[in-house]
């Protein structure tokens, strides 16, 4: 019998955000009516540009991609102001994060984490034999973190800011002294999945990165294309670093990481920033409805600097369970906190009419 | 600073066919006149109803896979005549290549390849820490494995039929008594990425993806939609195994491992097999005129179950650097196999009209 890793035994799967499939093999609801506001993806989609030049080359999907991905690579480094050999794409920023796990960490190695943070960074360093340390606030706590890892001495440090599932955000200039601190030994992987949100509602909050990873050659900067740009079905992200860092993390690449409509895609949207901007502009005053809503019902929330809010089940109502499980029913998919141990819901912000939607049906549930 | 992992220094990087965004940049010569027959993709590209279903998903692009790809598994069970729990998507058939080798190995154990293969297995393996040994004939030799699987006792042993880069392919009786006679603790990957057209040529070739899983539970069959379904730039393929075995594979996959145009394309790939049919014909019609062409010039080739040939360059003459090389500055792409130690060129077997150009350029090398 083939004999696996023991580590197997140890790891659980990543619990994805609901699909409409589900709500419409489950429910019965016409997929046009579900209102899908689980996974934090651009509720207005990508530009009408990107969906045209997607249609345009989808004859030409025969042919496996340029490997080099220059175009992309080019249009990436002219946005972020650095050379195209510090950049590497991912199929989505997950891709990156994992590529950077396998290239550093041995069996047994220390990774060190926000006690509520984005699934995945636990996931890849289990599947390395690694050991998962994390501090124990909610928000990230830049102190405890430095604490904890003059103890543990990780290959590795996640900081994701602004933070899935929370929403909370650090200032470039904790993270800076933080980093001034923190032995440079130690690989620093800055999730900015939400910096553009984060950029916008407090400029205090953006941290470059370019100046970062100049700053600091053991940063590992990762972004991506599913969340402003609404290419979260196409699965494309990228990692950026100083160039030896790169080198070393492409050595993890498979070829073809990326499907070449996806690369396409990704190029495109880089040119339409219009796009992006007006969706930036219509979260940030939709957010300020969540607050308000939230506020006026007195539930309790986390100030978010991303797309999404996070509002706490009231202790002696409904659980987080139940109140998602109720507006599933209805055809709204939000996100149950309960796998990440708060009773929580984190919902992402629609569009204005979608959010009315959520208003209503939440009224009920938290009456 | 960051420490790596010493495996890193000794990883090659997989040598991709090149695209025709280079013999563009290179040679300036027109993209549409560019004649590419190195990565062996479908030189008809897929369906037009494929090509259609992704022009019409294409404003959806923003929201994530289904990630329990559930209609492309639907799909894939029905044609292979399994439950869908016996079935892996993946990120090309390379994905699950990869899941495959991080369930099983650990650093120090063997692998066992054949000498001239598909180069991602050893970089798989290496990257995991394995001792990769391999055979020593060109086409594959179960006999040189058996005995070879004795002394090394691989964790995993990977077959290609038929074989990439040079087309020989196994017959299924003798993959069945290699099998039985094989330790049972080893896990065999049968790579099929060219099972369709082996079959096609030689019924004997054909390994039943059911009947080889069912029969030996420790096989992983994978197959892939990047050649006959015309889907190379996509990056979607699939593993099959027993349910047990699958399982586990599963455990090293991320959330939406393939984009949900990718799943899409290949679901309805699946609905339009007359157009893989139709291909499948053409190859082999065109395969004999490659084999007529190679006996008229005197040029040494091997028998070919697949999409490409392989020609060898004369001793005296030309090496397959110097023809590659002169083929591409007429924008003529081939795939030199100096890498994998062959003074041989592989052409993939393109539209008659691209096979005819290729003819007249290939007469003026081998002259």
């Amino acid at each position: 019998m083939v004999q696996f890793q023991p580590i197997l035994n140890s790891l659980k799967s990543y619990e994805a955000g609901k699909p409409i499939e589900l709500v419409v093999r489950e429910f019965g609801i016409d997929p046009e009516k579900v209102i899908k506001l689980g996974s934090n993806e651009n509720p207005f989609g990508c530009s009408p540009a990107v969906v045209k030049a997607v249609q345009d080359f989808a004859p030409k999907m025969s042919y496996y991609p340029d490997d080099s991905y220059l175009d992309l690579k080019n249009s990436l480094a002219q946005k972020f102001d650095v050379t195209p050999d510090r950049i590497i794409p991912g199929n989505g920023s997950d891709q990156v994060l994992d590529f950077a796990c396998r290239c550093v960490l041995a069996p047994g190695d220390s990774v060190l984490i926000n006690r509520i943070t984005f699934a995945m960074y636990r996931i890849y360093a289990l599947q390395c034999g690694a050991k998962v340390h994390s501090t124990e606030t909610v928000p990230h706590d830049l102190s405890a973190f430095l604490d904890l890892a003059k103890v543990v001495k990780p290959k590795i440090l996640f900081l994701c800011t602004p933070s899935n599932p929370v929403g909370d955000a650090l200032s470039k200039a904790d993270v800076y002294e933080f980093l001034r601190q923190l032995s440079p030994d130690t690989l620093v992987v800055i999730d900015a999945a939400y910096m553009e949100f984060g950029k916008q509602k407090d400029p205090a909050k953006f941290i470059p990165a370019k100046e970062v990873t100049d700053l600091f050659p053991n940063v590992f900067y990762t972004g991506t294309f599913s969340k402003v740009y609404g290419l979260g079905g196409m699965r494309i992200g990228y990692g950026i670093g100083n160039a030896e860092l790169i080198k070393n993390i492409y050595k993890m690449r498979p070829p073809f990481s990326v499907a070449n409509l996806s690369a396409l895609a990704a190029t495109e949207a880089l040119k339409n920033e219009g796009h992006v901007e007006n969706y930036l502009r219509t979260n940030l005053e939709e957010m300020k409805r969540y607050e308000k809503f939230a506020t006026e019902q007195s539930i309790e929330f986390i100030d978010s600097y991303a797309n999404f809010i996070t509002l706490f089940a009231r202790k002696h109502g409904k659980s987080s369970t139940e109140v998602a499980q109720s507006l599933l029913r209805k055809g709204i998919i939000l996100r149950d906190l309960k796998s990440y141990e708060l009773n929580a819901i984190r919902i992402t912000i629609g569009r204005p009419e979608q959010n009315e939607k959520v208003f209503e049906a939440l009224k009920e549930e938290f009456l």
